[in-house]
């Protein structure tokens, strides 16, 4: 029995509710998916401001995790905030949806491009394929400058994204889209099937790889980098957090 | 019902059923693993020659996975190869044992070091992480200079390996072991448990990364590179693979 | 009449005194440096976790600097911790420690080496290297294994820095060294006297870098990555950083 | 008294010939230029499994060309498929086009331009100019649409390839057009002097690359990675490629 | 009392005045600048010839600067001719005003193009910025093609450069301006007010990096590549510059 | 009838003969070596001190080269001084030493060391190898720290290149050696001999290339960065050097 923690680090509880029935979908027999947000933090993620501000959320998140035994996480927002500090409180394997969604992008094409929200993140997005990526993969990262939040009600979000898919495809030279939101997942089969080209959604790919590390017994190095942080105080708001 | 096709590009047939035994061990529940080896080619892969010889036998073992219907494939060389090749003749996704080794490592810690068998073999090791990986993931490649077909049965090979592991991991200041082999995928337990660290086996991350990319419903894009090849003639020893 | 606010981003007073005194001994006439750090977050930072729970505290600093007209902000710590969110919300320029550091360091000589507490922080280091420097620039992280809060205390420090510093300056071909710490500012002058080649403190470089920007006129571009962040909820323990 | 092999890796003798009087053509005195093709394998390479299978046939003309005596050899496809495999069984230098025109590229300009045949092919050609060229010297990729064998025939290709190879300058801003096929060995004077530009031919670039290093004395390496494959069993079609 | 020396390294004393005034009016109290001319090379700098030919002219500058006590020395050529020559023979730190524009560029924004004058130099440009600066820093070169002469005297220069850099932070991505020419020193601040992003010139940045490291006390480093130059006869036009 | 103009850029006429033996050695049938050193600057070249003054009079070589009708150029000095600016000048092709030898090296290895005279000279080698090569291509950079003016007397220098040699090939794990200046040009086929693996001298290399190219009928390209200098004023001790 693998009980995968699935973590959006912002407090929309009904993104958070879409991100769960993504993973759910995917994940395995004898698999389960909790998905789960803060109750601390910002309503979406559209800056680094944001981003900084989510983390504490998302590590108390892995912590009660690590309480409730879960066999590894998923950082469910494209930014993959936390991912760090995440993989070194937590026991087992920890994954972000932009890491994932990357790492499935090169295994089924050379070249992939980003199709994301506001252009104020495309940078982060940047920063993340030099991380993961080898230089040159990562093609280019395109906004539909639709807000977090309005995934789910606007309208014009799939024809948008349809048509900056393709575009990226041509521009670009890419052979793959990689959703550049969690809030898109549920746009990743339609504009596949509209582009007739792979398009790939992190929550669900970084459902797959973290439970694929969990059933080859893998789990994050606790050599230098992510052993666990050495006990210290803590104070004020924060106080909470303090690792004996 | 899944079926993946782990193709061992050498002839060995005792090497074949090792990886097929290993990767059997991690593939979930409805997924069927068929490990196969050519009739055509290099008892093993140690060289360019080698390597560039055993290609025409893992090709026509990828076309009589696609009469019997594979859903996708694992090149089982740490090489990869014929892995850009495959992917333009396979209906599903194909991936390569040393592509889905980095992979996994990089998931689980900053730096990895490669332990492989013959120190000629170094330089596909370094070609293959700068393809796949962000520069400065791969940290270094060691040779135990053990033969690929002494692995089963030379008693040196464990403690040569953990030797090395151990070393890589202090000199290279890697996270992580990536055996640089098939033939080592028994090792891995051991090894994991005695150098207390993170150590990979590509053959059974790729045999889940091709599972969690059929789950996904990703296969290998089309456009450009990977399309099918154009027909034309073939002559010769090689007529057999005229594609019409 | 120039205010440049030096932010210690961990909670520990007398480490803020020692970062004041030093920022204040190479600021120009007509600059004020006001040093301060949070109240809430970790004493130290020594890991992933410390960093991302520093950043909280570090920009409620920085919006107090906001509101006392403040021109420019020093983050004072080597791990730069939100650097790219305090940009987003501060009208002048902000600096890092490392930033400064690796950028003084690439204008006295050609390669530099970082001296460090412990070892587990060289890959943030590194990080931080990769993304301010040109490949090549650093060519070594070095751990004198001393954590952040008995750098003022032990005695050991400064013979061991020393030690470490010559080392690195041989081993990597090296030109300059880079004091990997706050908390090392102290000794910036006698290392360099001592090993013979000069020693870079974050602390001093990154103030005269503010200072330099603000007289150059020169505030952080506004432009998609660092615009203000959008306006949104924010809940919990962190409900008072919403931006309105 | 210099013999030079020149290996076209497919099976067309037309094109073999038009390879074979552009090699004589800049081969110095003393200099005999051989050029043949294999009897097995493809009539064109245009993918990555026509590569694959033109190996074998190249390798069997490389062993062939070492009982002749072959003082080097020039692999004259712009995929350089078994360079490396060909370089662990020749006793005299190996030279690809592709790796030829590339290193003339770079000596008359800073960056250069490919201008090949189908743009399914452009992946290749940008992965051998990673290989041979430092980051920034290709600066672009431009297929024509016409197939290899129609090169010969085709009447637009002359016109395309010249309107190509202007654009190609312009848009990439590069100074020098390489030609990414040996099939258009034919247009490069004429090119080069519609364009105002160097135009570089791989075939003539590698007949003199590997004469200068005949004339050099230097051969292939033996350390490490291209030492002569170990000994081994080969089995079925592939029996004959057997190293005693 | 500080003195610095900035050098601009043409013969044009009009260009070698504006570069003055522009230094001064950021210099801080207690600092002089001197700027300064050779009497020998070109009247101003267009070519890699051209540069090469206003080196000796300005390493002469610096050793009559070493005589006069000079504590630091502003090379203001968007070239860096000489900067590494320089440095082995100065005495306080030397910094090339292409250097320090990126540099400051670097710290107020994510990428940065540079506006020039003439095309031709944009190789150089792009040379400098992979020495100074991070893969992905540096988004663009574009020239207005006015030569370096007019640029103080024809009235479409500033049009000109506020079209280009507002094209150039489009079409690159960019955050901020670089200007490419000393001789663009007069026009930074109309164009920042215009184009409503940074934009830096290197002339001032340059002045009051050289301030910052006199400051901080840093030197260049003697080690390896900057020691003073071994003593050795010189002869003919040159016999002059031989070092005792 | 060829004329090939080996510039050595220093003064001294004993290098230069050596110079002129070796290229001579290798030029083919219908090929004259003219190996000329100029009559002003350093009588040698090991620091950017001296390369920068090396390179007026290197300049002037090319000029006389133009009025006497050379056909290309070597620049016969390990750092390749003067090179973009003497392509601007120059009707044929030029190249360096060190860019011939590092290709040459590319072309019978993966990986190559330099072996060189003093370590301060390293870092140019490594400037240059990033300039010229893929990154990992150059695998070290080593020192016998003999001056080069005491190459051509000091029995040291043989042992010393073939210990520091072998060193190098273990160490850094090179396939190839290259020399790393002209006064080394004597000892490459003893070293390659006692070493066991391909040893290169630029000079004989670089007259190899510039004959290969001039058999190509490549000539420099035009476009932008190396199009003939913009005439202008040059005064004083450099004014002959004005381009009218």
């Amino acid at each position: 029995m693998t009980l995968i923690r699935v973590v959006n680090p912002n407090t929309t509880a009904s993104m958070t509710a879409l991100i769960g029935t993504s993973a759910r979908a995917v994940a395995g027999p004898g698999v389960t998916v909790e998905a789960v947000n803060p109750d601390m933090g910002p309503a979406s993620i559209e800056s680094h401001y944001d981003e900084a501000l989510a983390v504490p959320g998302l590590l108390a998140e892995i912590i009660a995790g690590e309480r409730a035994g879960a066999d590894g996480y998923v950082v469910a927002c494209f930014g993959d905030p936390g991912l760090d500090a995440a993989r070194e409180i937590a026991t087992g394997p920890v994954v972000g949806i932009a890491e994932a969604a990357m790492h499935a992008a090169m295994l089924v094409g050379r070249g992939f491009s980003v199709v994301t929200t506001l252009g104020r993140t495309a940078g982060r997005a940047r920063d993340l394929a030099q991380r993961y990526a080898p230089a040159g993969a990562c093609r280019g990262v395109h906004a539909c400058e639709i807000p977090v939040l309005e995934l789910e009600t606007d309208p014009a979000v799939l024809p948008r994204v349809v048509a900056l898919a393709r575009e990226a495809l041509d521009r670009d030279g890419s052979d793959v889209i990689v959703l550049g939101c969690a809030g898109m997942a549920g746009f990743c089969a339609e504009v596949s099937q509209r582009i007739g080209a792979p398009v790939i959604d992190g929550v669900t790919a970084a459902t797959l790889l973290v439970q694929s590390l969990v059933g080859l017994g893998l789990r994050t190095s606790r050599r230098d980098e992510y052993a666990v942080p050495p006990p210290k105080p803590f104070t004020g708001l924060l106080a909470g957090f303090a690792i004996k």
